[in-house]
């Protein structure tokens, strides 16, 4: 339904004028008022508080009639059972887009929580305001200086993602950017009174800032609708699916968290199957495969090159690879002839996986060395590096200095691989690992290289990647 | 076998005199004399080299035939091709056990290296000494002040860790460790060209010291004796056995680390049938099962209480326990009457998973008023508490205090709970929420709590602690 060439959720996204209802009087730090302000969000912005004459150093309204210049969207920040009566006043107001913020709605299992739904969702069908809501956290989109919460990045990205639930929405936010990624758009939508999964994915799939769509949903309304937006942005983009509530248990949990009704696991995995869409059971799951969507041109092929130190890490890692539908075959003759040159050390593997020589240094020595023999093995099309730097403790004080030698060596290297890679970084516990890992993890994303907790981690990331693109080119 | 009372290999674990056979002349800081002095063993220490007359302020000998005193046990810190030379030495000198360092035998494929082991293992045979390796790393016994790594924890414990890896023995020490684990034995025996898996086994089912047995192996000699020696172990106490090198890349993996051959999934998953040893398939995973046996009493069933906030955290949850054959079912009427009056927030969920009110300081007053009520519903069986700390993306300054606030109030509340209780804590990637987590976590050990890095791990420990029990019950 696009008006005069741009989709009309642009400009929900993009509003140029706000009102926050119910804004706090007591002008709180990290309120609506101002995280907008604090985020530097530069439209028009009106706080509506009938017991406040001024918020935050702006004027602020009785209601949302008073406002003088027109509003593009209102976040509701009132109790729920206020909803319908101010519903009425942006209807009259002629607001565009309203985000009710608060719960105690279909959610709760209580009758007269139903009926406010219901009156709410009536009152909305018969106007042309569009709601997000109610019992979410609304819009993250950073080029608008939009958000929801005060300390996300205001660094925009091209990954959006369209979750069920704010807490998951707020979590993924802070995941992801840990490892260096960015949002075009973000939107929690939670009970979906009117606005749903598919009418942002329909948005989404034209968005041209948006790169790759990841979505939490508990229920869909329209399973069909939902089915067909999906294939709809899969035709252009990659969608990750975080479908939860599909055992008893998380169906349980759903009906009591956004009121959905969760489908059957039967029906979930034909989805999958029929819309080639990524699935995965945790966020991490998503943070992980977007990492190699971003990170990782796509392997041509399954056969994983594992390069490391620790020789049952390696067999660990070349079980855990197969377990996620790849390969870790042997190297080539030649391959094995040549790596032996480089790492004479009796003991050290050279058949895959490759086991570097003992330590820091060693494994820097094979990045510098080695790693370009690995690179042109005719029988491996992609390598997963393992550097578990919590075999060595952590105690020795130059662990850091070693650490981060060893990434700026592998970061360099990378430039000149044709082979995808992944790096895997083991951290342990300790705190003095943690540090130092971080510090390397870091280097590593710089350098545009997906890096992931451990070899579990990257092959599953590794293997959703290669069936995105198998079912993409089939298409 | 047991000689007068006690087992022939606690002579090996508590040698009253060590030799270190090609001990380093340039006296190494963290070489085999100077970390067993440093580690603070105090039996007589003996370094063995022709080319020095003192190494770390200790007479050097130019053969082990030269020490005046017997030799309980010799560390064979020299090439590969001298072993047989020396162990005819050893043999000469009455040397009890000889653990041999060096690399360079069967592991490699090579034919003449092969021979090598295969002569070695000849002499070995015709004599009473009892060798550990090669390619290993030997003996960590912290209450006989014997270690093969000089930043190991100097605290003994009730664990067992039987290695053919030793890098995965270095790994799970400092894994462990770093969630207030301690060992009573770690064995890494590599190539097993004498000391097996089974005959550390049968030792340690008798070992007093011992409570938990965890095994990593990728091949075994005698199938028979292995499969007996663990069901020997599993009648007084709980053996966690991470077989590796299952699938054909991890096979192929196993032959070249340690050349071992590692039979097939079928022969194996009986294995796991019949001895009814605890599965499984990462040093993470053994390590998270421990302590679940160490930390918590075994539930009566497998219906869990979750408690925590984020209600698609929540969804995902109870998803994930069930996956893990536990279950998340409704609390009784009664219960969710009461958390009602503890939690009255619109939105909160009462009805199981329990949602926490906002924040921190919503978590810890919930845990201070509302866990007796979870504690006491008739409906579950255990508790899992997950504080997704990511959440809130750890920028407010306060982060660390409100976290371990929190923390501190669980600590205290657990000391009446009746139900078995795991803590999951979610850190998000950013290294200020990573500090106030583990400073958490630290507290949370202290007070006897196992703390998981998510309800996926702590759901499939306590899944592994009940079959364990249920199990050991039915023999």
């Amino acid at each position: 339904m696009p008006r005069g060439g741009s989709h009309p959720l642009d400009e929900m996204f993009h509003p140029k004028s706000i009102a926050i209802i119910g804004a706090s009087t007591t002008g709180q730090e990290r309120g609506w008022v101002a995280r907008l302000l604090n985020f530097g969000y530069d439209g028009d912005l009106y706080p509506v508080n009938p017991k406040a004459t001024e918020i935050d150093g702006l004027k602020a309204y009785p209601s949302v009639k008073d406002i003088p210049g027109p509003v593009d969207y209102a976040i509701f920040n009132i109790p729920a059972r206020l909803a319908p009566q101010v519903m009425e006043d942006c209807i009259a107001k002629g607001v565009k887009f309203v985000h009710v913020y608060a719960a105690g709605f279909g959610e709760t299992g209580k009758e007269e929580a139903k009926e406010l739904e219901a009156r709410l969702a009536a009152i909305i069908k018969a106007s042309r305001v569009r709601v997000i809501g109610p019992n979410c956290m609304g819009i993250y989109c950073p080029k608008a200086d939009l958000t929801f919460n005060p300390d996300f990045p205001k660094e925009a990205g091209n990954i959006a993602f369209v979750s069920q639930s704010g807490a998951e929405a707020m979590r993924f936010v802070f995941l992801t950017n840990s490892v260096g990624m960015h949002f075009s758009k973000v939107i929690s939508y939670g009970n979906a009174i009117d606005l749903d999964a598919p009418d942002v994915l329909e948005y989404l799939a034209g968005d041209a800032e948006t790169d790759i769509i990841a979505c939490y949903i508990e229920g869909v309304k329209d399973g069909r609708r939902y089915l067909e937006a999906i294939k709809e942005c899969l035709k252009v983009k990659p969608v990750i699916v975080l479908k939860a509530g599909l055992t008893e248990s998380g169906a349980g949990a759903a009906v009591s968290h956004t009121a959905s009704l969760a489908g059957s696991e039967a029906i979930w995995d034909a989805f999958f199957r029929q819309t080639g869409a990524v699935r995965a059971y945790t966020m991490e799951d998503v943070a992980d495969v977007i990492q190699a969507l971003l990170r990782m041109r796509c392997p041509k092929g399954r056969r994983v090159a594992l390069v490391g130190r620790g020789g049952g890490i390696g067999v660990i890692a070349a079980d855990i690879c197969e377990r996620a539908s790849l390969k870790v075959p042997a190297f080539h003759a030649d391959t094995r002839m040549q790596l032996e040159k480089v790492i004479p050390e009796a003991g050290a593997g050279i058949r895959n996986p490759v086991e570097t020589t003992y330590g820091m240094g060693g494994a820097a020595e094979f990045y510098a060395k080695g790693m370009d023999i690995v690179d042109a093995d005719p029988e491996t099309d992609l390598i997963i590096t393992h550097l578990a730097v919590d075999v060595y403790g952590g105690r020795q004080a130059d662990l850091r200095q070693q650490v981060t030698t060893a990434a700026a060596v592998l970061c360099d290297v990378t430039k000149t691989l044709t082979k995808p890679m992944a790096v895997a970084l083991y951290t342990g516990g300790h705190p003095e690992i943690v540090g130092a890992v971080l510090e390397a993890q870091e280097m590593l994303l710089k350098a545009g290289i997906p890096v992931y907790p451990g070899v579990e981690a990257a092959s599953k990331a590794i293997n959703k990647l290669i069936r995105y693109h198998e079912l993409a080119e089939r298409q």
